[in-house]
């Protein structure tokens, strides 16, 4: 049985990394997945929050948002309604755990870079899909300060990679990289945060339906270890790169 | 190796639940996990939010909160500062998606349920004492309210029972039910949520340091269904009790 | 003619002051004046607001809160609405003013103590009973910081006690400490807050219906200083108890 | 020994009330108690507010607010702040209050009157001017709106008049009508508001420094009525002219 | 044909200038335009806002706000909707704007006015009204502390004069200083900003129905600039007399 | 002397107009004024807000906004901070406003097209470049409206096109649509918004330095007629394209 799109149960979206997509930032990144879209900005400054100061340790934080009309219908814009939604909060605080999960403060020394994922458009794993495009731009942000000298450690601040992926179960069949419609219709929907070797750092699994048993969360998670890898290749092949 | 209170790795706090804590609201407990206190109130009225109106079916959300002096240093109030932060905003919604995972809504009919759950002391682990203790609440609400015929339908809007805690690795060990300073110091921080026949309504695991492996996320799930399947026995005493 | 819970007009409902009800806070106190029940914590902290350093004063202030359900019907939280109402306000700078009465700044120095009065349940004399359990509280925490060292001043910061009760014309009758049902009905409602010696830090009366005569607005004073006198006496009784 | 600015304990700082200051409002008063300058609006709107249709009885609510520059420090604009502060709040419950203690609501059928308090020039004394303005933009108002037979009932929806003034002590010396300079330096402070008859519909006084005994709170309300009573005169007499 | 209020076409209403409004500001005016009031005044704090500090340069800022009763239907309060709405953000930053192109920065040194602009009764050209108006609560303001030694600099901080009128297309008729009636009714509406030497400071012409002809334009310009002259000498005249 | 990127006084930047680069919305453009990169979006709605309903006329309206790292350095998102700016709201307005200018209300009937206008990359001319985008989405909503049948007049709402550029006097010469560049250096900056028969919708000119002569304001005039008449060309050729 194939899916809406025609794909396999354990098959990505086409995945499109566009690197230095904009002139300011210090790293910036088109990144698609299918049909969802995500602009991810890395900025970096010298400095780091008041709490942080003289700590000699750098920081790394995530906003995320949705443009209005990402999505079918429009949504009103958090600005004019004058407060950022609980969804919109914790995509951002995830993205965030996410990079900092592969980041050695110590050797970023005293600077910080906040990346902006800004959904375009959206067709579903808007979270998953600024993750991984995050953390090239976040990569491409890094080497532009050491490039600077801005950076003063000799060792790389980044300790490893990560990329991020949908799994869910839908009609009973465990499917990679859920586009909108199948993610609507899912019984349980994960998100999966790994590093390039393989190993997690966020597991988020949630019974939409009915609650989920060991075996098929088992399921799930292999899929996604495999999806993860997979995305890992892209995010190297994008980097190895001219920009 | 014993744990800074004296428990084995795989035991929970002392769990207590206080229920008809409070006289106004339809189903009131106190519960605490150790030095962890939250008082869940859950409020039950006729008639649903407008987007649900005409469907015939019912509404459970929740609140979370803190009081300012909950934790050890005092806190800010969020009405003071005049928006919700983005972690009161996460755990309102994980404790809303909980909750709703055993919920009827046909059955429960055009009716709402809103737990507020209040910390009013904090040592770890108060998302889950809110899912375990708002559960108990929830039950007594709707027992209330079949009690006054409020509740058309004649068969149980809960579909199940619910009950969550967490689960870390702290040097090395996986622990059950983690205090204050056991989850300051995990390397991994996992929040489990599961019906009374074990399987998962939410799964959310986090590395804080380093990425963890497959194999330690197995031990964690197993350390946190058999800790659930505890917490669901004292949740079904405690609802045997004349309240 | 007995009041609806058989009290006689001057009698106070049952009064309890539960000392070291938190761990975390420096003086915490769950005070309840019949169904009324309210946690006051007091935070104490080393340095002073901004506008004052430098004053080698001290400085005491509160917020008063109700929990969403301490009432009979669901109220929404205010950190939800994203402002504070006015009568949150109002009883906040209420309970500030009356324990700022007595209070030696100098003796403190400069130390802040906030005071959080969270009403856990309602049922009428919120305020009051908020502002004589905080004294409690404050007394502790000023007891604490002076154990510790952090009080540099010889003399006791605390040049006396501060008891609060309301008063009421219901059915033409003068009553003490109104119970909720009694405060509706109330034509005139009055709150006094008094020293242990009997004089008036604040008297703060409104005729809810007929305006109300001198004559009427004496029968309530005396009414009102006895109540203070006998909550007084409750006090010391709870500070002479080992916390 | 005399005032600050000559005049006697017992003396009223010269008030003017000057109405109809306003082309748009259907009532409007700017009123002045010596250098306190208050400019009352009385809006008269056909229809209440939701909570209150149906019924048959009218609303009366009053918004104070000070111009940034009415103080001899500018003060920050609310409206730049985004919340209201807690004594803005207090004063415009207080005003709303004082007013509907002389309001017949069935009288004033469905019909909403809104006072706008805009303090124009601040001396001390600013919510009694308030008080006693309004009552006179209101009085217009009603006036406005019963020739207009917008008010149906054949009975005066006023049941009286209604004044306010400020005493303390000061120096030890109880004042009437304190402006800036003898409020700041008041040890007691109260504000009174009395209908035309010599009856309180709000007392409240505060101890700024030392609590305050009984003979001396006896002292300041005596002050209070008599001053009231004269306030009760000008609004007659400015009512009484052609406006 | 003559306007509704019987002027020719190329007529101001009349315009008075009530310097020294207030007792407490630096500079403070009443201006009227008409039926148009609008209260503004000069606050001068030394010292700047923090990213202008160590400049040598100082500030001039203005706030524009409406009472609510001064329009023909009362307008909610910005400070209780806890917002500033479009239009107001709008006339307060093209006040600002217009003052700050008569200062010399650098003559007025590390000091800041604030322009408040505070609308007692509108009857069209508010703003221009309040920059007319506003100039010489500055000059006021800037005389006075030129007067105290508060500005160190020898040269005058002021450059020249500003003042500014509005005007329209009506009924296919340029017309000079709009009353609300007839800017209800104009097809095309124009704000000019002129210098006293008759240069442009600002320019905001808006088609409201139709698109406008160049030749048009022309015409509205020619109007505007012979209306601010004539402000121009009114302005003069003002700050002639002894305040 | 040749402009900074080469181009001569009278020259546009390159001008790109990308029809339906969003999957979801009525309308939507990508629109390129050099590397200043706009997204606009247009979502019709049938329908109207409110306090229009009943009149059969429709509604046209546009919110502005920058991505937080559009610009150079990094802003804060207007999200997050709770409030819109004065900047972003003045824009947005001034969209509207222009887009109302060519809209015939009753042919569009009671339906509503609000235009979204992001920009993902700024470096001048967000404002007109949001204006010349919106105009081409809004027509290609339009005509999707009037393709689903959902317009049911048969005359065409949109009565003309719009668009709109910067012109400014930089080192004393009148140049055509600015970079940000030569915005920051400019001595007056005029945006002007034409209709294609070269009549105005809006004209706003701010002297940002010394104040301008009428022969100024005439040379900028004149640039910035003709080049509107070129955009106008550009967004024909556009709506030409098959889409």
């Amino acid at each position: 049985m194939s899916r809406i799109d025609g794909r396999t149960p354990d098959q990505l979206r086409p995945v499109t990394i566009e690197r230095a997509w904009s002139k300011h930032a210090e790293g910036s990144v088109l990144v698609s997945f299918g049909d969802t879209r995500v602009l991810c900005t890395a900025s970096f400054t010298e400095g780091v929050p008041r709490w942080r100061k003289g700590s000699g340790e750098g920081w790394v934080t995530a906003e995320y948002a949705m443009l209005p009309r990402s999505t079918n219908t429009r949504g009103d814009r958090e600005s004019v309604r004058g407060k950022i939604g609980g969804r919109t909060h914790e995509i951002s605080r995830l993205i965030g755990r996410s990079l900092r999960a592969v980041i050695d403060y110590k050797a970023l020394g005293e600077n910080t870079v906040v990346l902006d994922c800004d959904v375009l458009q959206a067709d579903g794993g808007t979270r998953t899909a600024a993750i991984t495009g995050a953390y090239v731009a976040l990569a491409d942000a890094i080497g532009w300060a050491r490039g600077k000298k801005l950076i003063k450690a000799t060792r790389q601040p980044l300790t490893g990679t990560v990329s991020a992926v949908s799994v869910g179960i839908v009609g009973g069949v465990p499917l990679l990289d859920l586009c909108y419609e199948e993610d609507v219709r899912a019984e349980t929907d994960m998100n999966v945060v790994c590093t390039g070797d393989g190993r997690f750092v966020e597991v988020q699994g949630t019974a939409e339906g009915e609650p989920f048993a060991r075996e098929e969360l088992n399921g799930l998670l292999d899929l996604a270890v495999a999806g993860c890898d997979a995305l890992s290749g892209i995010q190297r092949a994008a980097l190895a790169e001219e920009s």
